[in-house]
């Protein structure tokens, strides 16, 4: 079906082919990509730009004694398929099936896990110096976006990786885009670089002193233009990166297979650090995807003629975005952050209609807090929005900068809970543990989407000092209206039962009424309790479900140590009560759809029952005995 | 005493002061600060570098109406004498007394709270935008070191603000230095701006298009010589921060006090953000300093005409430091990481014994832990020593790099639970509860040098996996001895008592000894356990000291949610026992000494003692009724 593609079982394979047979592969990845995501879903845009750039990687290095570590890592389609992984991808990011991101536990060739953005310098960076420590002649090169490049961490690496006296390769994969348009000096100055003449003869990188002069190679010849060129390139600038140490070679043509295979192969030849400047396009080669590469970042199923996807449904972001947006006309206070996640975040909407109040900082969570933290000091009402997983990153800042000051900041964390098919980088499940113990943050967990804009409604109009909202990817299962409305510290009564209290945090209420309409066929009566605060927690409500039940179960989407449950427990741990925490006891969840995920976590209506009902029985034989 | 500081009430009379005066302002300050710290104690060095800058930005800016973010902070003496402080040197770092670090809190001068490296530009960029967006004339200045400039961090900010179409002023304190000499390839890179010809002519900043071509100023004959050095100056090179968006103006001699005037009178006028690049000396004007400029960064009392201070202790970091020297003798694999801090975390003595196994690779923890990631994936065995509080940038590193992948890798936790002098910034209570609830992270506290020795040898040798050991800043009160050698998951009884259990968290095993002598007065035998192994705990033995004791106290240094009190009360819930849990309640411990801290905040042997008796006396009252 695909004549080159069908000859390749693993790496070695695409080193013997020639370079019309490298371009005929190429294309036939392509086509192989298109039609396989185009029924699963995944990551397309940034996969079509990359193939060129793996092939000519998988041509230069020999794998897998040497590595490639993809930064973020889910443009590593085109390295699965080439690493004999290609049966998988019917089973692309579903449960048991091939990851969409790079997995060192499933195959040889992939040799260090990525998920989070401008790791992969780092990683490569010490899996480098750790082969030159013990005498080996491996080499780990780093493959990363000119989005990630913004993430302070690979600036980090850069600085450190820049006095190395060896080989080391870094590859700028420059596409002008993460998944929204960069933003930025960096990504100005990167398009500078970009309408530089093309590189096209190679500098030696053995005497650094001399290196802004080209070497004229023999197979070049340099027209008058082109020694113009040259020398208006020698008198301009350095870059960036030889400032830093490295040498630079580019920018090059990201879809010239073999004019990368010569960069490459140079590359190798350098003592030193190099970058090499590829200029790739998003999506290259399917004209749907070129077009939308946002919207082609991550897609469901779609149909490959029309590129045409199934049309997508109001989410929490969505809501956020709306709600946000509202709020924010009568309020001129109101700015909303995100960083490089316009669409995602829900904030287009904002963004396009308080342009001046917006604010897109990059992949640069650390910055976004610290920021904000400033936006908020004068007197501004900053509403970050950001995914629990990313906002991770920033950890210190929203603890040393936001929560000591005690400065009025609200936290959208998006995708809090489980994500699904991005798996075990991407679930959203320490920012409860992580939040609730930072002094003077308030937290809160919407059931629903009203809940969600009456506590943003609080949030931005009424509440003093650092306030966190957290929400689940996606889309509300069931409209459950609240009995009263939102206030700081109180909790909801559902419903009121027997001897179990069911007590969940915000989108797991929908699990606890089914658990209660489980439980009803074997006649318990459940009492409800939405939480909806979960710091302060409504401990008379609390207090009040320990006096009046024999059994409390807490049900959270999130790691059980340090969450909710374990606090409940410990709030009520001297009162005659059951507690029965159910959260996530293992912090590895793999990717799924959520059902399966809560399935397998014990997270589902079913599981608690069943738990539910041992320990009733269990109470009950021993009451016997 | 001091002709020209005793004028200075406000930074309203240093504005009125002429060149020479303001150069006497200087010495005065100068002299002031070196009388004064060697009383107290306090950042030295650093001050001493930065006093001509500061009463230059005194003189330009409009304080408290404009505001100075300074990076890290604790080079702010100068700007606190300045700005009606002087009084409060005498409390500098104490209890109550003025804090080391700028602090709104303390005066309407000090316009964001800093501690952490590298948030300035952040938080002084976002306080410009918000300024900017009401309409206000207000200016933020941004004064950060070359060492927080590695930060990744810094560089997500320069990034943001390099497309600002406004002016934004950043300070680059350029010492070479941060606490130890600065490493990397932004280091190197400075050294080169730093030899070029001083700065001397001002650029226009209105026409960015023809940035490069010096602006020969009315007040400037350049002789031919100097033409030259401005020729080579627009041939050479632009700047990595003109290639971000700033202006640069520099390299300046940042003790020049009239000029650094000029140069910051003209930064204002330039639309867009603009970076003063002042070489500065650390310890300046004082000949010991100035020689040992790491020595006096963070120094204690000392003899002014000597230079000398008290000699040091044996502190749980230079055990740290040995006893990893050691085992790296018989281990090629043990490799040591540090963040700029090889003095502060006891590495030194393995730096210069093995060099080659050594890493400092600057103010860049997030690369430090994914970086070792590396070096773990290749077979190493990493050991990253780094404070509690400066752990908490790395928290997404750790978690999403490290303990997803299951890395072998040693975390050593230096400066864990509560610090002193430095304040809210700088204590360590965060790490038991973040690192507690990470996949597959083990953690463990020393209660003596011993068991650290212990610890750190079966982290190396035999663990694996990830795994952290938490000690705390400086030497240890009491060498308890404990029953039996350290094993994974096994805690130790100390001695076996009557009605209460203390179970002590690491060092302050220290203080329940304590409490067991004063329980004892009250005729009450205490049982104590030292816990030991934080993650995994040992079940069996807390299950059997709730079994046999009605009270169980745990005490931790570190906050209370999520902390292992917690976790220990939620274990033990379904129990008929009560669990007292002694821990941090508030997240924001101010500065003083440890002792005096303790006790503020109800860690100490008296209060804990009390609480305990209460609860029994209680419990007997309970009784009678």
């Amino acid at each position: 079906m695909y004549r080159m593609l069908d000859k390749i079982q693993t790496p070695e394979d695409v080193k013997k082919l020639n370079s019309e047979a490298l371009i005929e592969l190429a294309a036939d990845v392509r086509a192989f990509l298109i039609e396989s995501v185009s029924k699963t879903g995944g990551h397309l845009a940034s996969n079509l730009g990359v193939v060129e750039l793996t092939i000519a990687l998988f041509y230069c290095l020999d794998l897998p004694r040497d590595g490639i570590v993809w930064d973020v890592g889910h443009q590593s389609y085109v390295h699965k398929l080439l690493t004999g992984r290609r049966a998988g991808f019917d089973t692309l990011r579903k449960l048991g099936g091939l990851s969409g991101f790079p997995k060192c536990s499933e195959s040889v060739y992939d040799c260090f896990n990525t998920g989070h953005s401008s790791t992969a310098i780092s990683a490569a960076f010490g899996m480098t110096k750790a082969a030159a420590l013990k005498g080996e002649e491996t080499r780990f090169v780093a493959v990363v976006g000119d989005g990630a490049l913004t993430g302070g961490m690979a600036f980090e690496a850069l600085n450190d990786a820049g006095t190395y006296q060896k080989n080391f390769i870094v590859v700028l994969n420059d596409n002008e885009m993460s998944i929204a348009k960069n933003v930025g000096g960096l990504s100005k100055y990167l398009t500078k670089l970009r309408t530089r003449p093309l590189y096209n003869s190679f500098k030696s990188g053995l005497e650094r002193s001399i290196r802004h002069i080209p070497y004229i190679g023999e197979n070049t010849v340099l027209g008058l233009k082109k020694v113009k060129d040259a020398v208006r390139h020698l008198l301009t600038s350095t870059t960036v990166f030889e400032d830093l140490g490295f040498t630079y070679l580019g920018p090059i043509d990201g879809h010239d297979l073999p004019f990368l295979c010569r960069v490459i192969q140079q590359a190798k030849k350098i003592n030193g650090p190099v970058l090499i400047h590829a200029v790739t396009t998003k999506g290259k080669g399917y004209s749907f995807a070129e077009a939308s590469p946002t919207h082609f970042h991550g897609i469901g199923a779609f149909e490959v003629e029309t590129g045409m996807a199934s049309q997508g449904y109001d989410s929490y972001a969505t809501v956020m975005g709306k709600k946000l947006s509202m709020l924010a006309e009568g309020d001129e206070t109101i700015c909303a952050v995100t960083a490089a996640m316009p669409d995602g975040t829900g904030l287009r909407r904002f963004m396009e209609h308080y342009p001046e109040r917006f604010f897109d900082v990059g992949i640069a969570e650390q910055h976004a807090l610290t920021f904000s933290a400033g936006l908020s000091k004068q007197g501004l009402t900053p509403v970050v929005a950001i995914y629990s997983t990313f906002l991770q990153r920033a950890y210190d800042q929203v603890l040393h900068d936001v929560c000591l000051q005690k400065l009025r900041l609200v936290l959208c964390v998006d995708r809090a809970g489980v994500v699904g098919e991005d798996g075990e980088t991407h679930q959203g499940l320490y920012d409860i543990a992580y939040l609730l113990h930072m002094p003077n943050m308030t937290l809160l967990a919407p059931a629903n989407f009203s809940e969600l804009e009456e506590m943003l409604s609080y949030a931005v109009k009424d509440h003093r000092g650092p306030i966190a909202i957290r929400y689940p990817r996606g889309n509300m299962q069931e409209n459950y209206i609240g009995a009263r409305p939102f206030v700081l510290g109180q909790s909801d009564w559902v419903c009121h039962g027997g001897m179990v209290c069911l007590m969940a945090a915000g989108h797991m209420l929908q699990t606890a009424m089914v658990v209660k309409k489980f439980l009803e066929t074997s006649h318990i009566t459940a009492t409800v309790l939405n939480l909806r605060s979960l710091q302060p927690l409504d401990q008379d409500a609390i207090r009040e479900a320990a006096k009046t039940h024999s059994v409390l179960v807490t049900i959270e989407d999130g790691i059980a140590h340090g969450g909710v449950g374990e606090r409940i427990a410990s709030l009520v741990h001297d009162m005659p009560v059951r507690v029965l925490i159910k959260a996530h006891r293992n912090g590895i969840v793999p990717q799924g759809t959520c059902s399966e995920l809560y399935a397998k976590c014990g997270l589902d209506a079913k599981t608690i029952t069943e738990e539910i009902l041992d320990i009733i029985n269990g109470e009950k034989q021993h009451e016997k005995t």
